[in-house]
This record gives C-alpha cells, structure tokens and sequence, in this order.
C-alpha cells in the first residue's frame, strides 16, 4: 500500500496515501488491534457524529467563531457521511480509549480533509483549509461529542427500528387475539392442565406484555433526549461561546426531527450515562416478554403428532439435515436467542455504567455497542419474527378441542357448587381411574349427569370476553 | 414436639400441636428443606397477603357470598398478622412451588386455624369455623393472590423503604453541592489530570444522577400498582362474583392508602411479571448510580497521604485489625458491595421472568425475593450511606488548591487564543521538564507572563455556576 | 436494656450488659442499620474463624509468642463457636466493610470476652486476660483472615453440601436411566418430534451433565485450597513469626481435616478472589445443566391429559387453591428457580471480584455471601429435587408407545435406503394428509410394505444402548 | 442481480447466478434479516465445519460407503474453505434455526456445488455431482456437526489467541515482577494508604492472577475437547456406520493437530453445551483478573500531578480533542470495556446453555457467538494491552519514595513493641497534627527516637522477597 505522512502533537505517522483521515485515527488502527474484523465502531454512531458536527459548525457559525465557508464545508461532508458515502473511512474498533475520542477524532479528520479535498485541496497539502481541532471540533470535546452521539444513535434506533418492530408484532398479535377469541381451549398452569381460556385470551396476553413493554420504553426517552453537547471537557462547557448548549441542541432536533434537548445537567451527562443503562432496562424487559411469547409459540406449535399442537406456525424452510420433512419454529428459536443475547448485553452495560470515575465514565464505546445491538436485535427481530411466523399462525382446532374436553381442571367450575374438598376427590379419582369427570362425580353421589352438563361447560368457563 | 393430625385432599400430616396452620404449610416444610434457616419467604409477602386477604373478604362480603361473621374474623387475623403478631406461623422458604401456592395456603390456613380460635374454637377441632380454601380463598386463587402480594409488597417498599431512602441521601448531596458550589478543584477525566471544575459541580452531578433514578423509579410504578386479583386460576376470573376483580382492588387501594387498581389484562398479570422486571430495571439503574457516586467518594477521600486526598469522610469504626490507626471508607464499601448485589439479583430476576410458561410464571418467590432484597438494600443502603458518609463531607482544602495550581490542563484555557498545538506543546514540554505551564508558555515564545496571568485562571474555567 | 461500657481506639461505645463482644461489634451494628432483619454474616464463615483462630493460637503457640495458656482458651471458645454456642453473638451484617474487618473483629472480641469469662473474668472487668488484637488477632489481619474464612467456608460447603447433593441426584438419575433403558420414546429437537432414543438414553445425558458438572467442581477445589493467612495486612506477612503461613495452613488442615495449603502467592489472595470467582463458576455450570434437568422433567411429566405425559413423577402436595385435584412439578420450579438464584449470584460475585483495587479486594462479604448462598441452594435443593421427584419417576408407558409409533421422523431410517429427498416427500405428505408412513411410503410407491416393516423399526433407530 | 433456480424439498428459490450455495441458504437469507450487516455466523465457525466435513467424508470413505472421488472432491472444496477463498459464500447469520442447521446447510451447498464444478460442472446443472445432504451431510446431522464445529472453533481458538494472549502478558508482568522487587511502595487497602510492599511484590499478584486463570482455562479444554459427532439426530447415532464416531474424532484430530475424542455422551453432547458454559466461566475468571489488573495499572499511573503517580505507562496517542497534551490509560479503558463485554456474554451464554429441551439444545449460535467473542477479545485485548502498556511500565521512584516515607501506616510496625493501642494512638494523633510518625511517637513518650529509627524501616517491613 501506498502511504503519506500524516502529523499530530506527537509526530508523524504514515496513513494510506488516499485516506480521508490522518495521523490519530492511524495511530488508533496501530494501537487497538482487537477484533478489527468484526467490531467496527457501529455506523450508527459515526451518522450520528455527523448530525452533531454539522449543528456544532452551525452553532459556531451563529456565535460567530466559524466562518460560513468553514461552517457549510462542514455541514457539505457531514451529509456525505450520512448518506453513507464516507463509511469506508470510518475503520476504528470499539475498542479503543473508553471516551471514545479516536472516532471523535476519526470523524474531525475526515471532516477536515474531505472538506479540504472538496474545497480544492489535495491530502498530501501540509496546511488544509479545515483543522480537525480548530475548526471541526470547535466548542467541543470528545467528553461531550461522543455521549451526545450516544444519545442521537440510540434514540434513532429506538425510534426507528426498535419501537416500529415492536408495534408491528404486537399489531398482528392483537389481530390474532381478535381473530381467536372464540377458540376455548385448555389453559396451563405450572405447565399442567388447567381450566379453560381462550386462545384469544391467550394473546391478549401477549400483547398487553407488549404494550407494557413499549411504555416502558417510551419512558425513557426524556432521560436520552438529554445531549451533553456543551459540557466540553468536564461538564463546564470550557471553550465554548454563551448560549451554545441550547443552541447546538436545538440545531441537532431540527437536522435529526427528533425532540432533542441540552441536557440538565452537564457533569451528570458526562460522568455517568444511567440514560443508557435505564434504556436498555426497558430493552431487557422486552427481551424478557419476547422470550416468554417465543417460547409459548415454540411449545404451541410442538409436534406435529407428539407434542401440544393446538397452533399452526408456518414452515419456511427445511427443518432438518437429517431427519427428512421436519419443520422447526426456527422464528421463535431466533427470537429467544435474541432475548438471551439482550440479557448479558444488559450486564456488559450494567458494569459499563457503574464503573465510571470521576468527571468521565471511560466504558462509553462498550455501553453505546451493547445498546445498539440490542436495540437492532429486537427491532429486526420481532419484524422477521412478526412476517415469517407470527401473521401466519393458524389454531388447530381438532386437537384444541379434543385437549380441552378431556381436562379434568373443568372440575374447578364445581367449586362453588359442592366444595373444593369434594370437587378435588372428583379429579383425583378420575385421574387415577382414567374415567371422564362426569362418571367419577356421578359415581361418588357428588351430583347428578344433569347438573354436571349444566355446570360444567367449558365456554363458561372464560369468563368476559 | 407434639403433634395434632391435619388433613387435606392428599391425606393425613402431623402438625406441631400448637400451630395455627395445617397440613398443606407443613407438607410444604417437609418438601422443601431447602436453605430453611436463612431464606424464608419474605414478611413483607405476608404482610401483603393480609391486605389482600382481607380486601378479598370484604369484597365477598359485598357480593353478598360470605357472611359478615367471616369477613370480620378474617380481618381479625389480617389485622393481627399485619401487626406482626403471626411471624412464627409463616415458616415456609422461598424455594417451594413456584406459584408460590404454598404461602398463599399458608396464610389461608393460618388465618383459618387463627380465626377458628379467636371465634372460640380449638386448634383440634375437625370441623373449622372457616374454611382455609372455602371462605378464606374464596374468588382467590394462588395464580392471581401470589403476583397481587408481589406488586402490593414491592409497591410498598419503593414507596417506604427506596424511594425515601435515596431521596434523603439526594438530599444531602444537594446540600453540599451549593454549600461546595464555589471551591474550585482540578477535574479528573480517564483518571488523569484534567480541566478545573467545583466540588459543588462535581457533587450536583451525583444529584441529577438520583434524581434520574428517582424519575425511572416512578415511572415503573403504574404497572406495579396493577393487580392480577380477580383474574383467580388462569386470568379469566372463573369463580369470581361480578365486578369482583375492580372491587377488589379498590379495597386494597384503600386499605394500604396506595393507588392499586385492577390489571388491565389479566392473563399478562398471571403468565408475566414484567413490571417486577421493569421496576427493577430502574432499581439497576440506581445501584448503578450508586456504584459511580460510592466509588468517586471513596478515591477521593484516599489517603490520608498518599491517595487523593481531597475530601475528609467521618471515621466511623477503626479501620484495621492490624494497622493501627486506620480509617477505611467503609460506608462506600457497604454501598458499592450492594450494588453489586442488585445487578445480580437482575440478572435473576430477569431470567424468571423470561421463563415463564402459558397461563402462569413459575418463578414468582425468586423474583419477589430479590426485587424485594434489592429495593431493601437499595433503602437501607442509602440511609447509612447517608447518615454515616456523605452528611459529614467536608473538603480537605488544601490539598484541593494544590492539585489545581499544579495542573498541567489549564493549559486548555489557551486553545481558543493560541490553538491546540501550541497549548499541547507547551502542556507536553512542561510535563517533560517539570516546569510550571507559565514558565514553560513563556520559554517558548507563545505567550507573554501577563498574557498567561490574564487567560489562565482556574476559577474562571468552571463555567456558570 | 442493659448497657456497659466498652472502649477501642476511637472511645466508648455502649454494648449490652450480658454480650460476649465490644465496641467494635456494637459500632458495626450502630454504623450498618442494612437489611439486619435477613442478611446476616453466614455462619458458615463465623465457623470457618472458629477453625482459623484456634489454628493461629497454636500456630503462635508452636512460635513462642503466645503462652499455652492463652492459646488453649482461644481454642476453647473456638470449639463452642464451632458447636453453635455463641451464635448470637454474632450479629453483624454482610453490607459492612468490604474487607469483613468487623466481623473478624467481632470474632475477636467474641473469643477474647467468653475466654475471659472462662477464665474466671467478668464482663465489666476493665483489663480482660485475653486482648482481641493482641492476642486472638496475633500474627493476623482482617485482610488475611476474612479471605481464610471465605475459603474454609467456601471448600467445606462444597464438600459436605454441594457435591453429595449434586451426587446423589447424579446417583438417582443413573439408576433411572439403567432402569429405562429400553423403554423406546420418540426423541424430540426443537421441540419437534425427532427420531427415537430410549427413557434412558434421554436420562443418561443428565447424568452426563452432572458427572462433567462435578469434575467441574472438583477442578476449581486446588485454587479454594490455598489460604491466605499469613499474608497479613498487604500480602508482606508483616507481624508474623517465621514460617507462620505453612504452619498455620497445617493446623487448618489438620482441623478441618480438609486439604488446605497456604497460598502460593499472597498478594493475589488478599488483592483478588478469583478462586471464589471460578469456583462459583463452576457452581453456574451446574445450575445451568439443573434447569435444563429440571425443565425436561417438568415437560415430560406435563399433562395429565393434554401435555406430554411420558414420565410421572410423585405427588407431594395440592398442586392449586383453586383448581381442586390439580398436581405440579414443584420440585422442578423449586430447583430451576434455585438456577435462576444462582445464575444471578454469579454475577454479583463477577462484579465483585472485578473491583478490587491494589492491595486489597473489598467486596469479600458480598462475594462469599453469594457463593455459600448458590453452594447451599444446590446442595439442598438437589437432594430436595432427588427425594422428593426424581427418585419416585416413573415412565407413563402408553403414552410412550403411541407417541413414538405414530412419530413421522421414523422416516429418517429410510434416508440410507431411498435418499433424503423421497424420505422428506414421504413425511410431508404423511402429515398434511393424517395418514401413516407407511400408507404414504406404498402410495408413493418408494418402497413396498414389506420393505417399510423391514426398515422402520424403533428399536432398531436408538444404536447401541 | 442475476439468479438461476435451486430448489430443495419444498421446492423453488431464486439464488444469485453465481454463489455456490443453494435453495436452504438463500431462504436463510430471506427468512431471517436480523443485524445481517454485523452479526455474521462467525467465520471460524465455517472453519471448523471445513475441518469436519473432511474428516466426515474420509470417515465415510474408510467405511464404504462413500467414494473416494467424492470425498477427495469434499477434501477439495474444505482446503479452500480453510484457505479463506470461499468466504463471501456464508453469508447468514448468527440469529438463524437454534441448532444451526442452516449453517450446516449452507456448508453443505457450497462443498456440494463448488466441488461440482471443481469436477467439471456447472452452476446450473440440475443434478450435481455431489450432493449436499446424502454426500456432503453424510452420517451427520446439524445436531451433531453444529456442535462439533463450536468445540473446534472454541478450543482451536482458546490455544491458538485467548492463552498465548494472557501468557504474553503474563510473561511481560512476570519480568516486571522481578525488575521492580526492590522498589519500596506504600500499599493500599480500601484505597487508603497501608503497611509497604514492593511494586514487584504488587505485581507478582497479577502474574499469580493470570496463572491461576490459565490453570482455570486448561481445566475447561478436556470437556471441549469432547466431539457430539457421531450423535447425529438425537444422539443415539442413527445412520451412521460402524465406529463412526471415533474414527471421525480422529481423523479430526489429526486434521487440526488437537486432542479431539468422541464425547462420552452423545445426548449431553446434543442437549447441553455445559461444555461452552464451563470455559468460558473460566474465560470471565480472567475477565475478572483483567479488570482488576488493568484497574490497578489505571489508577497507578494517574495523575500526572494530582494523581497516584507511581508508574509511567507509554503515550500512545494523544489523550484529549480538547485538553492539549493530556495523555490517558486508553489500553487500560479497552482492556476494562472488553472485561465488561465477557461479564455480559457470560450471561447471554447462560442462558442459552439452561435453555435447552429434551434431545437439543437451539441456543447453539448465540451460544458459540459469545464465546468467540469473548475468547478472541480477551486474546487480543492481552496482546494489544501488554504490547503497548504493560511492556513498557516503569516505575516514577520520587513519587513512590515520597509516598512510603510520609506514610502513617509504618506504625504497624510498632504493634509487636508497643501493642495495637499505642500504636494506633501515635498514628491517629499524626494524622491530626499533621506531624511525622516518630516525632509523635516520641513526643508521646511510647518509645525514644532511636528505637523508632531501628524498628520502623519499610524495607524491613516488605517479608521475603
């Protein structure tokens, strides 16, 4: 490979001779090769690195420490970013310093020298039009940028992919709670036959998880909207012009359209980033809702012939290599393994988030990592999970039927008429003799067949639909 | 020991003779000899338990399905178990069935066999006044009166225990942010050195870190303050009279004077306990505030000589067994060994949450269990953190002047008058040489002594205060 | 109460009247007002003290600084400790310094105040004949003896309760799975019906999972076995006679009559207790393989009518307040709630372990709080699972049969025969159109009925048994 | 993009002209578009399976029942595997079928039909010469090969990054060790000042550290070493030919130049990955160690005026967009953010490994995922963390001197003349009056200033060195 020379305050370092980035960001690759192939700072933070610079040079620009020529050069590169056209230039890990300066300077240094490339210049002039510091890092600090780009990444993903999956899957899954709420069936209680509910029910279940779960989510948008922008290098705001706090927020909601604003408290903003591991506290609880509906689905669909069966999942693929026309709830097994991976996500973060010191929490590149997987994790996932198995179950009905006929946990409409002590010998001895309730509760004189059939009927069993 | 025979629907057992409680709670000791000595089902369980055992009596009262006779003794009982007349009578451990089917039996035997004396009966009788499953659960069931004693006992300790906890603690914090507001210290960022910043600032960001906790703390609270009575075996509500699970509710609202009102769905309120996941997500998030907070105190009350040296914290105990004279910041120790508790109790809590089958969640003791020991410590923790650490700060200052005076990152009042890489090179040489940033500033020709004198003043780098 | 006065280093301190401890016990309870109720010091590490005491007072006895005298009365109330005599005197917390200081102290002052009695001394006596630190903490610090205990404490709970319950579920299930070894049962992947095994093919692999769980185990015990008495206040052995470290771990041996060792390097014993961290690592691997033991048992037992319903398993209790009759698998919530306990120790003991700083680790109380509380739960809750489930399972034979004969991944013996592509056609049209293979394979005409009789035989599918 | 037709047994999909992979790959890509920019199926995962698929073909060959034109052919296509030039070819992801089987699938394809044309194929033949399930997937399943390859993968990786990456470090701290053994520090205990010890000393806990977790890793290579290969379906081999599973084992043995044996048992090996759960418990062990190591060295070199300030670590980079000059423990931060990383995937593997029912465990990709994860970080994190911090640590001996001499903690000394009281007396009114040790000590009168000078000595105070 061809190189050039590049410098910063510590001296030279050679960088590919057409590199949009200079000497820092070299020194990172050199100095953190750990997992390069496959732990890339996530895009998602780099586009968001991109809206916060472009309302940094506006800001600037307004305070009148930036020109306009300056400021529009920055603001030209910064939507090339965004539009992706600059993703190969971004190559940092996530591991690197725990403040996340080297992708805050990765990004000043692309800035810098696209902007100069596109102002006319050449990478290899020694003096360029914009300077990564000066110019394009200008009332900031990586202490501030890198947590506001945080917050913009993870609430755009939240808003974006997270919050949309979540709400398609629950859609569909109220869909099929209306569609089913006729079909009585068994109910199951410590795994074991219970009384009777409706599978309608069943899925109402399911969505309230669901609703409870994006209200859980929603509640901690205040907390991210917060943006540390400003509070510079330690949460005073040093080096930055009056008012350019609210200003630089302001800007950042209007290129984003999101209800961003500055933060309450700058000290809080950088030290600490709770809004994260709050966040992902709601993350984690839909991790767990998914995995108890997954789960249920998987065990619903079991079979076809051995198993529960009382729904119907669509077959997508071959299920096995081996064992010729199988077909497996491979959806739910994504989804489930989805929520596991969410769960210890929420530890890495937890531990992220405790161990800050001081006027910095340094576990920044790992917390905004985690979250962002999982908050993609969910979002993709409960899509794939929603149009390749979810709208597709189907209740079948001879086998919901036959289960919720022979139970014996109908016995339970009896409480209220011969007791819970004589009720529970009906099933005891039913169970034990292999009979139907109604024999056993005629043969012990509890009742008579006509008040069984009066009593015991399991669609009045379900209570209010 | 004596012993009384007692009977339910499996047969005979032999119960102390003296016990106001009967075969289904001595079974379930005899079952379960799992940890007995140390991991009792908690009091605060059977305290909410006699809420709602009592709600649920005067509710069939009102439905006109028990009698006043029966409503009134059973909230004799409630009233005495509430007092905490009954402790010794809930011998049963968190390790039994996971419905927690056994406390509930439990509690209704005990106030059976109880409220069988108090009405003048005797413990050998046959035949009881009340019946533990007839009257006493009445339009109960273990699957809706376990998770309501769950939100009405963690309800309660957020609201008596946490909640008051970290707020006293938020309170003092707040105090002596203003009382510090003006003593201006260097800031430390990565651990290292770094630009000015006040005790009082530093200190406001322990502040806002609470008082987001607080914030997502309450916002998990309406979905705890559902209750799942009502929707008895699997969320249909069979057995129950009309309007049973609102009324219900309504009694327990009133009785422990919290805003409890009947879950929206009662299927999700049986087969998930999300709000136990979500409500501790927030907790999480506290313990990791407190972790940040704890640890910060503790680095920089080290010393006396040779730590950090910059607040003075009270020497509550002697600190060494060995080293005479020794005074350990041993509160901080307290507070951070209880943050690591709670992120753990999460990750149980998570995980029996996620594993719950159908109509029912099979984890409900071990989840209530933890949330209940992490909302105690939390509280608790707090208060002695509170009382015994943080009301005594007081910064050490001189040794504060000193290390400010010393530092080399007051270079960055310079960047905005001379540029990064002149500051940087004027930091980077006077590190090297062990001069002070003035000499150096000078001796490279950047600046005049009278131009650093003017730019470079601590107390003009903290910002607004 | 009644109060006398007792003083240390920093002055007087109320104690009550009749208590065998001193000032420093009474500040820890003043200072520490955290979940007192329930999280007490665990006796298992008050005992482990007993041991390392009564080791060091021969050891300094052996050393010639400490009179046979003195030495046989510490070793005199060690063995009441040890006999449980003294265990209200105990009554300090986990949430107190990190390093367990006051509990040793508590220790110390215990020994020294009963010998004292013992030997003919009063309570009030101003100067007692044994000195907490002079004496009982001779050649000793709070920083080596906390961690000693949490090994002593730690090894012997594995030894005597952990692994022969672990064993004897191990046991139980081996017998089982010699006993159903050729009870032939349709396999299940995926939850799905799969190709045959036997009961006891099935239960051979759980013995698999704890013969590997307990060789795990047993691999982590070198690492427990080393001490780190001696080591003192930092690791130097500063204030300990000669070859104190290796005599001492002698006497420990020799009273335990376990195989400890003094630590090869005593810096890591007191800075890091990684051996606490990977023996419970150890303890997650088992709980890991329970809950998937446990989950399995809970499966194979659902029903009774609409489940599974290939195993029973006994009986122990009313299963429902509400639905009379019903029987649960308490046992396997009991045990995977104890894994999910377990699951979550495991990570406040990691959190734990990875915040020591420098000389000293000081989160050992909440560290060995959470191993003794995992190596109990499993013990225990093994030997629970084992009496009460495990040993009284047996197969639901008709069931068995009709699920493995009617099984459409009998198909898979045909894949050497005809390829997998025809064998897949087979099943597939098998199940949409209800009918058998082997009607399926004729119609197909793929093989003739003779040749399907000849090559799909259960039995034969399971391999060598 | 172009596309030919491949179709398997649920019938036609459309594949890019030109992969060399088929109907069951492209639905993959179809049915799951979760994260499938970054969440790949890791490569050393399709490493492993080239590995297995070979030695499955010579296996097969050696039984006869499969030609030695194709196996030499499958032989072929896995050589270019190994070699890296197929990998654009296996493109799904981690989030697919629990068991794999689609990566298995995907494998299968691409041996299947490069190998075709490798034989003088084309791409859109309808028959190809070999084929992917009844010669490439011969006596195999997905259950058995998916993890098989997750043994290959994990154990190859653990020798060939995770070890040699701690052992470097551990190498480096250990000469550290023996270069700084006479440097006298002060110690810390609760981060507060404490009785000396040598840096050396410090670090020889560090070395001790990272011994015992290799020792803890080693322990976890006998399980991973065990191959489900051979268990096909279920476990019970069906399909395969006589000795199948040995032969395979060795012949894997020999390909990769490791310790393969078949597993004991092939149900455990299917239905639980207890395997994976145990190392990488070994793997947080040294998570655990890492953090604590790299923690210490955090704190140890910060400053560099108003810190600890007793080690010089390398400046790799500059520290601070905004703070000229400021240099920051970056390595330390990736090493503590790569820590909390492993503490997450932990969980994540957890629960995937306690997740499993009856014959198969499908938390298999999320599971190896994690453990890949971890294994290459903890690796790399070691190199990157020894070659560019630990080499080149050095002590600051002014800083360290100062700190022993003014330490109060010499006292300790004393309390083998003079008894813990006295001594701690001296210290506590040192530290109030601001004054030396001796000039306290003889203004008390406890001993004259000779005495003092002879008996407190840090050097003496350090043990054998």
């Amino acid at each position: 490979m061809d190189y050039r020379i590049e410098k910063d305050t510590m001296g030279e370092v050679k960088v590919p001779v057409d590199a949009f980035y200079g000497a820092q960001t070299q020194r990172s690759i050199d100095n953190f090769r750990i997992a390069q192939d496959t732990n890339r700072m996530p895009l998602e933070i780099i586009r968001a690195f991109a809206y916060l610079k472009k309302a940094a040079a506006l800001t600037n620009l307004d305070a009148g420490i930036l020109t306009k020529e300056k400021s529009d050069l920055i603001g030209k590169v910064c939507d090339e970013i965004l539009a992706g056209k600059l993703d190969q230039y971004f190559p940092l890990v996530v591991w690197q310093t725990g403040s996340g300066t080297q992708s805050n300077m990765n990004v000043n240094e692309v800035i810098a020298y696209r902007g100069h490339v596109l102002n006319g210049g050449k990478l290899e002039d020694k003096e360029k039009f914009l300077h990564p510091n000066d110019d394009v890092n200008k009332s900031q600090s990586s202490n501030d940028t890198f947590p506001t780009a945080m917050h913009i990444a993870a609430y755009k993903m939240l808003i974006e992919i997270t919050i949309p999956g979540i709400e398609k899957l629950r859609d569909t899954l109220a869909a099929k709670s209306k569609a089913f709420m006729n079909v009585v069936k068994i109910g199951r209680t410590h795994f074991m036959d219970a009384t009777p509910l409706t599978l309608g029910q069943e899925f109402s279940g399911y969505v309230s998880q669901l609703d409870h779960g994006l209200k859980a989510i929603r509640n901690t948008l205040p907390h991210l909207s917060e943006l540390a922008l400003g509070g510079t290098a330690v949460g005073t705001g040093i080096n930055t012009p009056e008012n350019y706090s609210e200003n630089v927020a302001a800007h950042i909601a209007t290129l984003t359209g999101l209800p961003f604003i500055t933060a309450e408290n700058k000290f809080e903003a950088l030290a600490a980033h709770d809004a994260i591991v709050e966040a992902h506290g709601a993350l984690k609880t839909v991790a767990v809702s998914l995995m108890k509906i997954a789960n249920d689905i998987r065990m619903l669909s079991s079979g076809p012939r051995s198993g529960i069966g009382e729904i119907h999942i669509p077959d997508n693929e071959p299920g096995s290599s081996i064992m010729p026309g199988k077909v497996n709830p491979t959806q739910c097994e994504a989804l489930t393994m989805i929520a596991a991976q969410v769960l210890g996500n929420d530890v890495a973060i937890n531990i992220g988030g405790a161990t800050g010191h001081f006027e910095l929490n340094v576990f920044k590149p790992v917390m905004i990592f985690n979250f962002l997987h999982s908050a993609r994790l969910i979002g993709d996932g409960c899509v794939s999970f929603n149009d390749k198995c979810a709208a597709g179950i189907e209740p079948i009905e001879a086998n919901i039927r036959k289960h919720v006929e022979n139970s014996l946990m109908l016995v339970t409409a009896l409480n209220t008429k011969i007791g819970y002590y004589k009720a529970a010998e009906i099933a005891q001895k039913a169970h034990k003799e292999g009979t139907t309730l109604k024999e056993m509760a005629v043969k012990l004189g509890h009742l008579t067949p006509e008040d069984f059939d009066a009593w015991v009927i399991p669609a009045n069993m379900v209570g209010k639909i």
